[in-house]
């Protein structure tokens, strides 16, 4: 189904579609039926010409002085997204932020399941959290065959986080989030991202001692 | 003390800083004395010539040969990034996401102290959390100018994100770091980093489905 080509898709793009498709979400929540680029690229903290350059890469998506068809439009992105159907996450540490994330609500709504959860620490194992039983760490690559899981979340300490990341990939895994404080490698083919909240804040910091004003 | 034109230096390279800072002090700590490139490239998952470019930015770092002292450059990147003394952090939001970052180690070993915890929620509001009373969110202007806070973390739910980035902005908060599924905008001079999670999974799905692999 894809008429584009992706390897000309600039990862910026990539990156903003999501932030599209949630302002998307919140107008269909509102009954909107169509948006322009102006009124998306408001909700989006972008401009227009930007929202309609990322999406000319997806074909001819609005047309001209109406602008898109809300509906439409979300169903391409969840489409292009992968999403159409709720991808099935596991997530391997469960600790403060594990919990956080097993019971955020915006994963299930934003096209995720949270369908394994996975610890070292014998007083978690076995315990029941929103319907599902931590798993041990030892069992990860049966979790993962067994649950169809596609991504792993990674919140163990840093120290934990690569062995981690080894059992997913040679279980099939081919999309990682780190959410630890260190880098992990994988083989080619294996996609990483890697969300580490310090990061953020050293980056705010930085600009703040310069003070120059660019953030994203 | 800045010797080099902050506006040359590519936000990529910015973004990079804190990461090679995090390796450096693993070094540090496993008493490493000299670090060349390659050594540091490894831990930050980068290559030895993206390390040099990224730091010859900022002068004469390194000895061709020998290598970066260790204690030298991790005493550069702390003065670069602006936490030679640790940065004063509100947590704005106190549900399960902002509990886990209020007692998340990471922040203080990297250069922030969380000083203040702010909610909505009267049940929460008054309570101890380490060390900390809860504040009302009406007290949030109060609370940036007695505790002397420059950063402000954004963990609220997405219709109350705005309006709290606008108290702390009126307050004088140069940087937020919005961690709500939502955009907020701010003033120029005002820097906000948004890191949404659930973006991160569905950029991940993106590359799924497209069968291509290009992480970050």
């Amino acid at each position: 189904m894809a008429t584009y080509d992706r390897m000309q898709v600039p990862s910026a793009t990539i990156q903003r579609l999501p932030v599209y498709l949630r302002c998307l979400l919140s107008a269909q929540a509102a009954q909107q039926q169509l948006i322009n680029s102006d009124g998306l690229a408001q909700m989006a903290g972008s401009n227009a010409a930007q929202v309609r350059k990322d999406l000319s890469y997806f074909g001819e998506l609005g047309t001209r002085g109406l602008g898109y068809d809300v509906d439409e439009l979300v169903s391409h992105l969840l489409r292009l997204l992968g999403i159409e159907e709720r991808r099935r996450v596991a997530i391997v540490g469960f600790g403060r932020l594990g919990g956080a994330l097993q019971s955020y609500p915006g994963f299930s709504e934003r096209g995720f399941e949270v369908a394994a959860v996975v610890d070292a620490d014998p007083d978690k194992v076995g315990g029941d959290v929103g319907g599902l039983t931590v798993r041990h760490i030892d069992e990860l690559a049966d979790v993962i065959e067994s649950e169809g899981i596609d991504l792993v979340v990674v919140t163990t300490p840093a120290e934990a986080a690569q062995s981690v990341a080894d059992v997913a990939v040679a279980a099939g895994v081919r999309a990682i989030l780190n959410l630890a404080p260190v880098s992990i490698t994988v083989p080619d083919g294996v996609l990483v991202r890697h969300a580490d909240l310090a990061v953020e804040l050293q980056v705010l910091s930085f600009h703040l001692s310069r003070g120059s004003a660019e953030g994203r």
